[in-house]
């Protein structure tokens, strides 16, 4: 008899999206004349950079013809795009890498959820909280989680993000042997300092912990100091394992490209305390389950390494934070707290007179027609907050706020 | 600290195809003048269709303009595919599939690699013997197996296919709960027909087991009577997951499409006997952990249920399945024991004289210069066998088979 992976009952429904979803469907059906603006998903809207079209038609057209048509690709990608990478991503900060420590796949998601498999369903992992969903799914998945209770999975470690400590988690007071960070925060849009990021560096050199740092949204990072990669910290290449992305740089949601650095010096350890790198677990993960990203996508995405394609991508990433300054500096002038907006795309906003996240997101939605995505949906600690994205037009991010303003 | 996940040290190398190339280079040091040919890689050589050329370069100028640009898909696939996979691959066998029954993925490798997920550590995995090595490693990593020893990993069923038995496996004597199939098989060719696949739906069925069908290579099957889905056996709705791809089959090895059927009927039971439908488990595993393929590949992969891309995919198939005539006839002409290249790219030849796999490898390499691969590296029961493969170039494969009977 098949059983199955009993796990997967402990998850609970996607309730956030699809509960946005259920009450922006109802107010549509009673109000059919509201002209509703949607500020909630963190997804693009702005098309691929030219540069980036030209180079994937290109590699379409190659794959057409027999003298330049690519069958199997190397699993953790080709040599063009991960020299590309680590010419333009990191050396600039000082970082160096070798081609083997970089595996292109088909998005952050899949590699943030996939990476707990090459750990012990023994390990402690730790989030922050509020926190992006997939950290903590897919380890509940896998088994290293209890009951969901009180809004939190049993075992799994919380590390609140609150405004008193400026959404910025403290150390965990137990022991933890995984720590997901992500920096920027989605969804706080907060960043941590070269040095609050060393504390991090520290505590899992002396714990022989894991950091699986999420970086994606590292391009939206405007002001000097804030490390682009958690390897601009001393000791990083002994714990750190770095998420990056193409789709929220250069458009690449609908088009899917990511990739994941793993340096030589990362390890995990047996039961008899012997140290294995992760660079080749994960390697054999990845030859074992994948097969490689598309071709004309990892074209695609190496033009986005040439001088068009970064000025392009420079106009998409100041177009959004443009809006993220037009929502963040609106906001704060009708008096509202909020956080993130100066190095991310994304604002925290707090609740006025203490409304919860599902409170404040029907009065928004109702007096302004702007749906969020309430903070609660990330976490305990979410509660009281609400998630504005910058990945809007120009028109409706000015809309919205306004709105907001003037209505509420 | 970090514990790995030591199922991963069970592992055997990949010895295989690391060991041919080791073998491969060695010989052309030796012999820089050698003209060696290819026939062992399952890779295919011929370019995309030009209806799928089109089609995805169509699809990537969409990307570049704002009213069209997509972000996130359905994780699950766009309905345009979906719709026409079920009505061009399925309808005309008589087979009835509702869209959510079908999920678009970026590879059968993964697929079949992940499937695995949703069920619990305690299941007992059968596999054929020859295998697909991606079946038996990647529950190996998960947890399902013993050590390694003799050749197989211990809690693993394999299930002998010989030439006693027609390389067609015997219903397991033990208890199975979870059965990888792949037929037409790779590596040994064959096929089995829909009285032969009835007989594992009804075990399935009797046992309350999973049937993993793999039909990766459904496109090369050319006689009649042989089903192209295992969902036209009676109860295989019930029991069975079925894998396909686009790779063999429109030349997408570098594209990267495939897609897997769960119909809604087949589950999988927890620990008191109650049953959960597959159907929900890989929606949540796939929802969670996988962002959906690229929407150019997705429009690429439409443009195959075209007319046109219809039948310039006929035109690819029959190229290699006409290599694949020209490899058996010529080998049994040449009085080798060879099974497969009829419904199937594969041919599985059984050494004379009761030769090693790894001798007769090396002795094809020195006296004809053609590379293939040695059975041994499938499985203990591949030991004595050759895997030549009809993906080469007509040119290429009419010399290799001239050369083995001129010179072997």
């Amino acid at each position: 008899m098949a059983l199955l992976n009993q796990s997967y009952l402990r998850l609970q429904g996607s309730y956030l999206f699809s509960e946005i979803a259920r009450r922006v469907s109802q107010f549509k059906k009673d109000n059919p004349g509201a002209d509703i603006i949607r500020l909630g998903i963190g997804d693009v809207t702005r098309p691929l950079p030219p540069a980036v079209v030209e180079a994937m038609k290109k590699a379409v057209e190659e794959m057409g013809r027999e003298e330049t048509f690519r069958g199997y690709g190397p699993e953790q990608g080709y040599d063009f795009l991960i020299e590309k990478i680590i010419e333009n991503d990191f050396r600039p900060g000082g970082v160096e890498l070798s081609g083997d420590e970089v595996f292109v796949s088909d998005g952050a998601k899949c590699d943030t959820g996939n990476f707990q498999e090459i750990f012990s369903l023994e390990n402690i992992v730790a989030v922050t909280d509020p926190v992006y969903p997939v950290y903590v799914d897919t380890n509940v998945m896998a088994g290293r989680s209890g009951e969901f209770s009180g809004g939190r999975f049993e075992k799994i470690v919380y590390l609140p993000c609150t405004e008193a400590n400026g959404m910025k988690p403290e150390l965990p007071k137990g022991r933890v042997d995984l720590i997901y960070l992500c920096f920027p925060n989605n969804p706080t849009g907060v960043t941590l300092s070269r040095e609050e990021l060393k504390k991090w560096v520290d505590y899992a050199r002396e714990n022989r912990a894991v950091i699986l740092f999420d970086a994606a949204y590292e391009a939206y990072i405007r002001e000097e100091g804030v490390p682009h990669s958690i390897y601009e910290v001393e000791g990083a290449r002994e714990v750190a394992v770095e998420f990056r992305s193409f789709s929220k740089t250069a458009g690449f949601t609908g088009t899917r490209c990511a990739y994941t650095v793993v340096p030589k010096e990362v390890n995990a350890y047996d039961s008899s305390g012997q140290a294995h790198p992760l660079n080749s677990l994960w390697l054999r993960r990845q030859t074992t389950k994948f097969n490689g990203v598309s071709y004309p996508v990892q074209a695609a995405a190496a033009a986005v390494f040439t001088p068009e394609g970064q000025r392009q991508v420079r106009e998409l990433v100041d177009y959004y934070m443009e809006n993220a300054r037009i929502i963040r500096e609106g906001l704060e002038k009708a008096g509202y707290k909020v956080f993130g907006g100066v190095n991310a795309p994304y604002i925290w906003l707090k609740t006025p007179g203490g409304l919860g996240s599902w409170d404040f997101f029907d009065k928004l939605m109702k007096q302004a027609n702007v749906v969020g995505t309430p903070g609660a949906g990330f976490g305990a600690s979410g509660e009281g907050y609400l998630r504005l994205t910058a990945f809007g037009s120009r028109e409706n991010t000015i809309r919205a706020v306004t709105r907001i303003v003037e209505r509420m």
